[in-house]
């Protein structure tokens, strides 16, 4: 008979309490951009039919940073991820009615702070692994983001307005897209996450004035359209941009 | 007899261990503008001659942010302070070295891991209190700040990092000025925290054109100097400007 999501949370109290810091959990909100859309890596729990970010626990032993690239790679497969700690959440409410049904010493059960980072990364070299609480785990449009347990709507929210802010001063469009790339599909991951639509000329003289892209001797083949030209960024220029951010600075 | 800190902190251990999350600290790092510098905040503590950031514990029955105000009001006495949780530090090794001489089974010489908030404060509303490990709590120059105890010289470096960045997207100038001050005093709160000269024309067209000061009918008198006109922040402009950003956005 198949264990019920109690009982293994019950069998593996112990483990937990040996292992990993009590109060401190780690969440990730892992950002993908595939067939022009944003989307979001997220856990279904079993026996709840209820969505939750990737997320773990803090081993006694391990450096924080350390923690969130080991849940990272027991997710996704994937190593050397752009990783950014963007918040600590820390409401007393924040996870108390979700446990609320199991015994009150039960590990689960006891108040968690959520220190949360987002996560950028390569659809592509993604192969998302379900957790052992989990029955799925699946990529899912930011634009039709579902609810989600405990206060993960709230997290993920946060994280989105944070990769906004950090569109100028973070190697965002370099950890999302692939190395090669045109210009209209870079232009399509700046609007999904601005969540507007950008004027393409303006877009590809800002562009070029930041001189961060190199144009290749390659066109994208294949498509409806006129083959368009790609590009990938320059790694060093990209980098010295963005430490004093891409618009014009002090 | 005086009682040592050692002997202090045996005796508050259980009260410690009752009231308090474990493994969680919170540390403020507060900054202030007075006489033209950046200042910060910092205890002294009891019989080391050693200087430590404000902070404090996570009560079990608070919010997260509620623990960072009452700390703060605690250290200054001043409430609604800006306060911007801006990293939370966790590597293992980061208090270890400190407390080896206590008994392993102490409060303080867990493992902690430290959410930082960093603060701006009106210098002059601020009347700096001890706590009851500190024997003293003083303005210090940020240009010559001592070294810190554990790992608070990193989250100083790192408050301080993120203030430049925010100087554009926080109301950073409202929070360390008094209401009503003159263009030369912002342009030094600007180049202190930037740590560079700004060029005074290109810094008054700058501010000119964002629209978010207030001309007072109003000049500072009585200095050696002529006397220059006073300004205040428009807070409603100062706020819409701030939401994308005081640089050219997208």
């Amino acid at each position: 008979m198949k264990e019920t999501l109690t009982e293994k949370l019950i069998r593996r109290d112990a483990y937990f309490k040996e292992h990993y810091m009590p109060g401190i959990s780690v969440d990730c909100v892992v950002f993908g951009f595939h067939d022009s859309s944003l989307k979001i890596l997220l856990n279904k729990l079993f026996d709840t039919d209820q969505w939750s970010l990737p997320g773990g626990y803090l081993n006694k032993t391990e450096n924080l940073n350390d923690a969130a690239n080991r849940i990272l790679k027991e997710r996704t497969g994937a190593e050397n991820i752009y990783l950014n700690q963007f918040k600590t959440f820390g409401n007393l409410q924040r996870s108390e009615k979700f446990f609320a049904p199991y015994t009150s010493d039960l590990w689960f059960n006891q108040r968690f702070i959520s220190i949360s980072y987002y996560a950028l990364i390569d659809y592509n070299s993604v192969d998302p692994q379900m957790d052992e609480y989990s029955e799925a785990c699946e990529w899912l449009d930011v634009a039709d983001a579902p609810e989600m347990m405990m206060d993960h709507t709230v997290i993920f929210n946060e994280a989105l307005e944070q990769l906004r802010k950090d569109l100028n001063n973070k190697p965002v469009g370099s950890n999302l897209l692939p190395e090669k790339f045109t210009m209209p599909e870079l232009q399509r991951l700046y609007e999904v996450i601005l969540n507007k639509e950008l004027n393409r000329g303006n877009f590809y003289r800002k562009m070029k004035r930041y001189g961060i892209l190199d144009k290749l001797n390659e066109r994208r083949t294949g498509g409806a359209h006129k083959s368009p030209d790609l590009y990938q960024f320059n790694e060093y220029k990209y980098a010295e941009a963005l430490k004093n951010g891409l618009q014009e600075s002090w």
